[in-house]
């Protein structure tokens, strides 16, 4: 256990590993803290094996994407009843999880069935596509030791916890050899996927900079006037003349439905200044931030009439470590699958195989309803 | 009704149109003609609006793709009792379908529902890319009228009648103004979102080059010696070369599990000669095809014990009717998004959001049970 650097006034960051070798490290909030901090919150008993993953990536050359390969990934734990959530914190006279710690208020944690693992290794960077090993990381966030509640639910000053801790694994992973970009993600919801109930999110640590970005790069290099260009503060500044879709709007943040939304429900929330990731950003853009997220993600539970839970993806698009860090704004892209009540949005042969999207709404009647949802 | 060019000495070509003025043309197998081709085949007494359609599309700067609006496929048929398929011949007695003959092989219709429709309007082709009509065409293709059978069972010879009335298609619909490509693909399964469970699939004239096919021509492109290159004729000879991962060999087409496999079922198809759509497939060609691709479907359905009908999505890559049409190849991407009995894999944080994807399995375990669910 090594007790380090506090990342804020407010909390208190101390880290240690698990008894395969994982590295854990709890963000308590404030004082008396949560996990305690102390040599108990990192006593993992469990007879685990050293970690190990076989994970491999190899380049699809039809598509110029790398592909990642994590067969053990097919054993994760799927849906496990709420008294054996591996999340939840160890209770006294209970099987012990993922949390040695008898409560927390924020913890992060290597996965145990990561898609991207280790450091790259000697040898296997001679330029060969076929077949490398998938080196990175991949980490879980708990964002409360509640089981049964969600992100929104969280309150202002946990979610600044929470922020502190994305911030804080997205300066220290982009560090790591071999590190091309970290994506920070929420998955909600069974139709989506989830595994687990418990309130989380995941950070990837890739060793290649993702197909989305590399997308984005290239039309930020394609301006007409043979300029490169930071896009999302141009698509920002036309959205706001455009006036129509804009859902929420602070001193430092800004949520807009894009004007070629593609997904049923779909924001994009975008910093006022260009900065890179969520590391980069100052005190008052976390402290906005900590107000304006939760309140869109309620607004996403409210949007059907007879649905509590709306499945949502979450991710923070960071710009890449390396070449174009300055092209790439951070922004957060939050979207729901479901287009009706019981009616989920799929991805068939135009969307899955062709990669053209079809909507059957609009944005501008997903921006109607979201501004209507508003708090007063 | 006209009856027009015979494509095959064996199918009859025969087209007229819907009440609403959608145009419907039926692929008569051999005498005496199922459908009859003679004017009661054509004698739709529903009293339907005239088709139009208000599909729009605007351009996605940040991806650099195409998204498009079709607010109308909101209000599509969904899952019907059989008893009400519109996909069904109208039967005596019964409420007309889509289609007013009392029996036909293969018939191609416009989608009611469509996603694109019309054609380009003049004053729209100003560069804009803010709102514009989604101009093109949909169509579907019923492969039976049988509504409880399968297209693996549909038999070698009707199978035939399939591919000419797929090639009649793309040919005709390359032709017409506005049209960039034709993809040619079916849905199966209410997992992937198939709202009619009759054996059908689908064409979509595109007005743009699908992003799929964007990337495929930016890879065939970006050849190390500065040379464009046949793509998908070299990852072809490179899997022959590999040996591993064939699932099946004719003498005009291979069919194997690509090496960077993103889906749990994931199965490609390719015609030894570099031909760019089904257009161009010469008689030899075609009769093999109609042998092929039905014995892929089967082994699909057989690939999971206790799973009777897969879900996939078979999706034929043609090449863009303009610029790039001899760098694509024509090819069939076949996969399945199940990943075991009842777990489907989902697309998540790392797939949808930023388009990196991880496969739990590998293409050699795909190949492995595909190899071995051949006939003797």
């Amino acid at each position: 256990m090594r007790d380090t650097r506090p990342r804020s006034a407010h909390v208190r960051r101390s880290s240690g590993h698990l008894a395969d070798g994982r590295e854990l490290i709890y963000f308590d909030d404030s004082e008396p803290y949560a996990s305690g901090g102390a040599q108990r919150s990192f006593d993992d008993r469990r007879p685990l094996e050293p970690h190990a993953s076989d994970s491999r990536m190899r380049f699809d050359e039809l598509a110029g994407e790398w592909v990642t390969f994590a067969t053990h990934r097919m054993d994760r734990t799927h849906l496990p009843p709420a008294d054996q959530c591996p999340l939840c914190p160890t209770r006294p006279g209970h099987q012990p999880t993922e949390i040695p710690a008898d409560d927390y208020d924020v913890v992060v944690f290597e996965n145990r069935f990561p898609s991207f693992a280790g450091d790259p290794i000697e040898g296997h960077s001679d330029g060969s596509t076929t077949d490398v090993p998938a080196h990175g990381r991949c980490e879980v966030v708990c964002f409360t030791s509640d089981h049964s509640t969600s992100f929104h639910e969280l309150g202002v000053s946990r979610v600044r916890t929470v922020i502190e801790a994305w911030a804080d694994r997205t300066a220290e992973l982009s560090a790591r050899p071999g590190v091309a970009q970290v994506s920070v993600f929420e998955n909600r919801g069974k139709e989506i996927g989830v595994t687990l109930h418990h309130p989380h999110g995941q950070i990837y640590a890739y060793p290649f900079v993702v197909p989305r970005t590399e997308a984005m790069l290239r039309q930020a290099r394609r301006d007409r006037r043979g300029e490169e260009h930071d896009l999302l503060g141009d698509l920002l500044a036309a959205e706001i003349a455009a006036g129509t879709r804009i859902v929420a709007r602070g001193s430092s943040w800004t949520a807009y439905v894009p004007v070629a939304a593609r997904w049923p429900v779909d924001v994009r929330v975008v910093p006022h200044r260009n900065v890179p990731d969520l590391a980069a950003l100052n005190d008052d853009e976390r402290d906005e931030l900590a107000v304006v997220y939760p309140e869109l993600l309620r607004r996403f539970d409210a949007f059907y009439p007879r649905v509590a839970k709306v499945p949502y993806i979450a991710a923070w698009h960071q710009a890449p470590v390396g070449e174009g860090r300055d092209l790439c704004r951070l922004h957060l892209h939050l979207f729901s699958i479901m287009r009706a009540p019981r009616k989920l949005k799929y991805l068939a042969g135009s969307e899955s195989a062709m990669g053209a999207w079809v909507n059957d709404t609009t944005p501008e009647r997903i921006a109607a309803r979201l501004q209507e949802l508003a708090r007063d």
